[in-house]
């Protein structure tokens, strides 16, 4: 066992029950207010350690309403999906406590000790790494992670085999592993301690010290939640703005030559997409009025509707403001269509979240690293992300919008709200100045395309698409 | 085709598109206000009629990043899962259109023609007669469905099968139908005649009149989407109260005997729902502190906590209450568990709804029907479904609000709205009353329980659902 692990006495179990409720209560409380938190609990272990057991206790002594149960059968891990595709949907939402039985690292164990493809000790350990990065970011979004081992010698597991009632016989299965099998036992406790050093571990031995622990350990937990940090550190470096962005290229095309070559393109980009076997998706931000719709129009020209789907971004609902602001990204590209476009993306965290004060300077600070590890694991599962920037001057915008006004079928496409924003032009300007220089990555960069010709523009869109597929 | 077939005249692209597109803003900006609607497009038809391409071109015509496309492969309707469950959670919500093109007609079709095991003609109507009854109930939740079936002779699809580019060959292959097989294609279109008479029925042979008829049809349904109905029809008929909850028994059990029964009955049961191959809803209502927490912990009591899952209902979010009042229940019995628990369930409708006015009286009124049709709807597809009423008299709820006043862990179970709601003491029991008279059916009888005391209630309530699980 590492230094860290914690210790404790078996307790008045009244007792413990009420401490157990008020932490519970007082968690479910905090949903809504501004120092909200949640709890997830990642439970792993050998085999009849008594997992289940332990959690069944724990909602004796708690208020097993509010103590959501997810148990999945584990599975291998893939190079088509990030590790956290299967389980984003359940990560808890703002004063929850969930258990998942099966997780990341259930699946990890199983994905080493597969017989036909084992994972190598480094690739194993990159995968710790990034599951310990995901479960930080997790954290610095205020959600807890509590992970416990339920551990029990070869000698004990054998006896408790032996022992076991055919009717639960079942959930032995469960693994896939074999129990029975010394060298098995011995593989999979050695692999396990590549990454249980930050887990709490709990001996399954004496099964009332198991249940108490197990349940002190989440009472400490809960009772210790940290505050949401506020303080920033360091003064913030605000990047230089492109001349891309200042005065975006005003060239303009002629419509016939436009026609061709967009028809030339846009079967282009249906066959690249189509025939490509990863997932594509493809992300738009910039400014009111620069030109998002009509550039995907263009872009799903050829594609059949059942092949691709749009997912306008706006503010986020209530239920979403509740999870991490990734949260709602991770579960839609869960259901995600080979291809999907995104109007408007993740990238609201650094820029109108930033700029209207929505998200706080740590906050938005923070969320360049979050994002660009997002985008890496959509690029490790076999994502192409395509990023564009649509640039379009202050005066162009200016007379579309004063267009759309007169235009009465573009007349819902104004509000008093994007005239206001233009307000804040300077402050969006410096926003994507930061977002360009902090998440212009090697296998997600930035494609900045000016837009005051709209024709241009939208060849351009689909030639950044192109450039980005054919990229490695 | 029959009578009520519309007739349009091709019109002018752009101004249709204007007229589309302002179709599709008044629908969106509707979300969230009183007169709140939506579309559903079910859309099936014979291969090569041009479904994909007629949508393809209705996303040119109007915004396509506000029609949401979902598509499915066809699956074959089973006895354990009702016709809705896979495409509950893609009902639109409020504001939105969403396309369907694999919906459950397509899989009544490929149930129907699956060879192994077909569909004689009474099941096929039975659930045609199921299918159309649920739709009435989504129009009813302001959900307008609107079905196209696109047609093409035998003669035009084997032409058009002929000249088929192999890269495109993948959606041909979709309906596991053999396209080549002149039966299969007569059986399909004597088929789909028995459900088609309220579809519109678009002839794909002209490309350019099917992609307008359909734009065209979508537009005139979007124009005539009916006002919220707000009359209700005739006096409501108040059912008399029961006896069992103006004076719930009060009959005291002695501890040593409860904890005896108490152990037998919670193994008993815990072996007869994991044992049974139908998956088990249990369903809670009842006044604040008649106990609903305490009975649910000794139902679990001898459960593993991966067997069963607990939702405790609230209010919904407001994205749940943008959709079907019944929306967030068919979802969570989506993902249901194989034991599914209900602290508070979709009577919410017709008990706190009620009462304080959330629900016009047409919608509560019309919402004992449609509960009847989903708990039919689960049963039929090897739910079982127990119904449970804890009864308390209104002195004893005023001793449990004092005693949780005075007791640490038990303070944040009271608010001042529990106190509030007692002032509507008569109300809730009114509208239980006619609950019980309208929805205790034979598949899913009401049990009421008295829970002055609480053993004998928590005894009462694993004796409840004994007895339903054994009901047939």
């Amino acid at each position: 066992m590492s230094e860290q692990q914690p210790k404790f006495e078996i307790r008045d179990e009244e007792q413990l029950s009420v401490d157990l409720i008020e932490a519970q209560y007082a968690l479910k409380e905090s949903r809504g207010k501004p120092n909200a938190k949640s709890t997830l609990i990642l439970m792993s272990g050998i085999e009849l350690a008594g997992k289940g057991e332990a959690v069944k206790q724990l909602r004796e002594w708690l208020d097993p309403r509010y103590l959501r149960v997810k148990a999945d059968a584990p599975r291998v891990l893939t190079d088509s999906e990030a590790f956290w595709q299967s389980y984003s949907a359940f990560i808890p939402t703002e004063g929850q406590i969930v258990v998942m039985f099966g997780n990341w690292y259930s699946d990890l164990l199983v994905t080493a000790t597969h017989v036909s493809e084992p994972l190598d000790d480094a690739r194993f350990d990159a995968y710790v790494e990034n599951m310990r990065a995901f479960e930080q970011d997790l954290k610095n979004n205020y959600v807890d992670v509590i992970k416990v081992w339920f551990d029990l010698s070869w000698k004990s597991l054998q006896k408790r085999l032996d022992k076991i009632d055919p009717s639960e016989q079942h959930w032995h299965k469960l693994h896939g592993l074999d129990w029975r099998n010394k060298k098995q036992y011995d593989t999979l406790q050695k692999l396990r301690r590549r990454f249980t050093d930050d887990w709490y571990i709990i001996d399954g031995e004496d099964e009332k010290q198991r249940d108490q622990f197990f349940a002190q350990y989440l009472l400490q937990h809960m009772r210790q939640l940290p505050e949401h940090e506020t303080e920033v550190k360091g003064k913030w470096q605000q990047a230089k703005i492109p001349e891309s962005l200042l005065k975006p290229a005003q060239e303009k095309m002629d419509k016939a030559e436009y026609k061709k070559e967009l028809d030339k393109l846009s079967k282009k980009i249906a066959d690249t997409m189509r025939f490509d076997k990863r997932n594509v998706v493809i992300a738009f931000e910039g400014m009111d009025a620069a030109g998002k719709g009509g550039a995907i129009k263009r872009i799903v020209k050829n594609l059949d509707p059942r092949e691709y789907d749009i997912h306008c971004i706006g503010a986020p609902e209530r239920f979403e403001a509740r999870h991490p602001y990734l949260w709602r990204f991770w579960n839609r590209i869960n259901e995600a269509e080979k291809i999907t476009i995104f109007d408007r993306t993740w990238y609201g965290r650094v820029l109108v979240e930033r700029v209207e004060g929505f998200a706080s300077p740590i906050e938005w600070q923070r969320a360049y690293d979050e994002i660009n590890r997002f985008e890496k694991d959509l690029f490790d599962s076999q994502t192409i992300v395509v990023k564009i920037w649509l640039a379009i001057s202050k005066d162009e915008q200016e007379q579309r919008f004063k267009a759309r006004e007169e235009t009465p079928h573009k007349r819902f496409k104004i509000t008093a709200e994007d005239w206001r924003n233009r307000d804040k032009w300077d402050d969006y300007l410096k926003a994507a100045a930061d977002m360009f220089e902090r998440t212009s990555t090697e296998y997600a960069p930035w494609y900045i395309v000016a837009t005051d010709d709209k024709y241009t523009a939208r060849l351009e869109v689909l030639r950044a698409i192109l450039k980005q597929l054919r990229a490695d």
